[in-house]
């Protein structure tokens, strides 16, 4: 067996792993009995441990030197074997000792951040905050070390390979400097417009769910190879061949599992399109979070919030419900779908404001993790950079610094793949519409396909081939991302008519 | 860290490993979309390759021998210590290509025989179970030199450790020239009263799951620790802490349902019952197959079949599905529950007729795996062991020979762990009678607390703690297994009155 075969039968061992972890993350999430947290938490941590063993193998720095000398490789398995160094040089740049205090320190932190979060009590949290926050610093200290890149970089890369902060930094100064007069023109805008009526329920949670599993069956995801069921928080899990996605159901308001339906099959269709010859190897996977997020908001905000798509569904929506009157009226639903607001909480903030929100937490985490800011100075920060980001500050903590669990829970380094996704989606989108022109005429007949085939061919389809989210938008649409087309897409849909 | 402790920590993986592999079999077998068969598949064999590395790790054979030499240790670390011995014994002394080996022939020869079976075609599935039991052989072979016992107590102590072909020969050959006759004698006596009526359905499956979950509670299965779901065959799976159960509802027959959720329950509180100071630990493990089999019939046997509970059950399950007439009269349903017939198929037996069926795949498998008897002669075999133990003769090898999946999935030395059980159920209720003679009068009342305490205290919180099925029967019950009382059971329930 050749080096190069020796690493491909390792990774698909860690890939197995992987995927063994990913049933039980969704099945604790999903229908697992209240008693078994303790168990499952130690058979999650047995085979995280396991598979940390397996990625940082002493032999696998000589197998990794010896098959990039081998000549024969062709361009995927080049791809391949790139995505297994990069891999393993995150793997094994931090001790072991720190890895183990670092899930320690974020699991305590967890728990305490949920009653932290809920008395509004950023003191409570302070002391297992810098904890992590210690921990994350020499994680990121030693990933540089061992990189040869920045400790912030380090982090970034954990999640979206390529990214780097300078780009971040320019690309975020430009929405930074564009969103706050933008938030203000467009509510001025809709102030003089009529307000929107609200559909009233109750929508019985089986019309809900059949309707959703219909919309995912016509964006093309295949039960034959994934399900869709409850949870408190929707996401996107499971396994290869087994997506995993959920949703949760509000009686009183159809729209928001829908739209998290729209959404959440939007990674689930990455997911499944990932390329079947290499579904087990680094290469075979999705090419990080940004354009993991890209996919799911090129369903839900560019796709699903079209006008072309609400004209679609205004009828199809009021026939499944049951419902009547003004309120099912196109364009009533797309005024309510279009409502923008300065609100305190990222996860309900519209299209128009959420990259501020996200903008505001990148500027935070950096400037903790280089040390410029401290934790006694967050809230204040927090509050300083919502008014000057989003217009609005706080009345609380529970509303500001403590609402997201990343921190706490050790992501630090992720928020900015949602605005990166955001813009990526942009940029995608008017690439697909560019190539294939009968896309919006499509999903004005609630027809996916045209851009989920696009989709397939130049994202799913290239699984981690592309050495970063760059060079696959470049492959893609021709160039690097590119944050004017997400301006113009904002000008357009909320200014524009 | 001593070497006792280190084995702790080395078989609490493992354990972990295993709790994993119960709850991805579960999701296989229940709610698993069927395109992800190839990968669960992958997760399984990388998971089982894994735990079969840990388990056969050089350094553990050192590990044993230090800590046995350690003379500090307690009672409860003795016998987990050699249970650790055993499981080492078994782990490493089959090796791995063969492990291997018999992993693919079986799972090729379940899936011949999945058609074989269909088609009644013996010829079929011969070459692919000669190829099977050529592993068995060679396995068997291995472990008896490398454990010094025969061949097939190798194999039968894999499932129930201490069990041996001597002491199964004398208690089947016992029941073997006592079963013909009680069945004919049952038979007649039957004949000569009222033929019981059917409870005509459709039994909605909602009222049947409702009515199988009150079931689980009454008896004290704890739904924080475990679920009940629904699926081809019913099992008991899972993980520690998270039992997972399983049956399927016919809706012309709640009673089906009914006695396999009372029988896989009892199962569960066995595995919820395991003592929990040692859950991780060999020593916290069921005490064997028969042990286990004896939990499950000694709720569907013992119990739930004895005059008391139907006589609380008929009145309950009546009001339950909202029947009426003389169908739903106590003494109806108990002739109807204790039917006998002389059957083709095991799994549909009766409890009269059940053991005949398990003591002629005993002596064919002893047989086969001595080499005293051919594949090519098997089918005749089968068909003269009916004649002579049942009393009938299959009119084809689908309802004979071909009807069980053990031998085709690799499980030889299983097949006496049933009437095992089904003795060992007859004596540990004869014992709790005695100890708590309240028992009867309580299932009279649809409680089985007094029952299950006893068995809690004398089976399920013992684990592995005593050495062997026969030793934990002797402390419980003041004797090793004894087939008389099962023959009593038999004589009492089905010829007295």
């Amino acid at each position: 067996m050749t080096a190069y075969h020796e690493l491909e039968r390792r990774y698909a061992r860690i890939a197995a792993i992987g995927d063994a972890l990913g049933i039980l993350g969704w099945d604790a999430q999903t229908i697992m009995p209240d008693g078994a947290n303790e168990g499952r938490a130690e058979q999650i941590a047995t085979l995280s441990v396991m598979s940390h063993e397996l990625a940082t193998d002493p032999r696998l720095g000589d197998l990794l030197a010896e098959a990039e000398a081998d000549g024969a490789l062709d361009p995927w398995q080049r791809a391949n074997l790139r995505e297994m160094r990069r891999n393993h040089a995150h793997a094994t740049a931090v001790p072991a000792d720190l890895v183990a205090a670092m899930s320690k320190a974020s699991s305590l932190c967890e728990m305490v951040w949920r009653s932290a979060r809920a008395d509004s009590d950023f003191a409570a949290l302070k002391p297992s905050l810098q904890t992590v926050l210690d921990c994350v610093r020499e994680s990121a200290a030693a990933k540089s070390a061992a990189m040869g890149i920045a400790p912030y970089d380090a982090l970034l890369d954990e999640y979206d390979p390529g990214a780097r902060m300078e780009r971040i930094d320019a690309l975020f100064a430009d929405l930074a400097a564009f969103l706050p007069d933008l938030i203000g023109r467009v509510i001025d805008k809709q102030a003089g417009e009529p307000q929107p009526l609200r559909p009233v329920g109750p929508f019985a949670v089986e019309d809900q769910r059949r309707f959703g599993v219909a919309m995912m069956e016509r964006m093309g995801f295949d039960f034959q190879r994934g399900r869709l069921d409850v949870s408190l928080h929707p996401f996107c899990g499971g396994a290869t061949d087994d997506v995993r996605m959920t949703t949760r159901y509000d009686e009183a308001d159809f729209a928001n599992a829908l739209m998290a339906v729209i959404h959440e099959t939007g990674h689930g269709l990455y997911e499944q399109g990932r390329p079947r010859a290499h579904l087990a190897q680094p290469v075979g996977q999705a090419r990080g979070m940004a354009v993991h997020e890209s996919q799911s908001l090129i369903m839900e905000m560019q796709a699903a919030r079209s006008a072309e798509f609400i004209t679609w569904l205004a009828p199809v929506a009021r026939e499944a419900f049951g419902g009547s009157g003004p309120v099912w009226e196109v364009e009533n639903l797309r005024r309510l779908y279009g409502r923008v607001e300065r609100g305190f909480i990222r996860v309900d903030a519209d299209e128009v404001t959420y990259p501020a929100h996200v903008i505001l937490r990148y500027r935070l985490e950096r400037a903790m993790v280089s040390g410029d800011l401290s934790l006694d100075d967050l809230p204040g920060a927090w509050n300083d950079g919502m008014k000057e980001l989003v217009g609005v500050v706080p009345p609380d903590d529970r509303r500001g610094c403590l609402q997201d669990i990343h921190w706490p829970s050790g992501g630090w380094g992720y928020f900015p793949s949602y605005t990166l996704g955001a813009m990526t989606a942009a940029q995608l989108f008017d690439a697909a519409r560019t190539a294939v022109p009968e896309i919006p005429a499509a999903l004005g007949r609630g027809d996916f396909a045209p851009l989920v085939g696009w989709l397939r061919r130049n994202v799913h389809d290239t699984g981690c081939f592309h050495p970063s989210a760059d060079a696959l938008l470049a492959a893609a649409t021709g160039r690097p991302l590119d944050v004017g087309l997400f301006k113009r897409h904002l000008e357009t849909r909320y200014l524009a008519a």
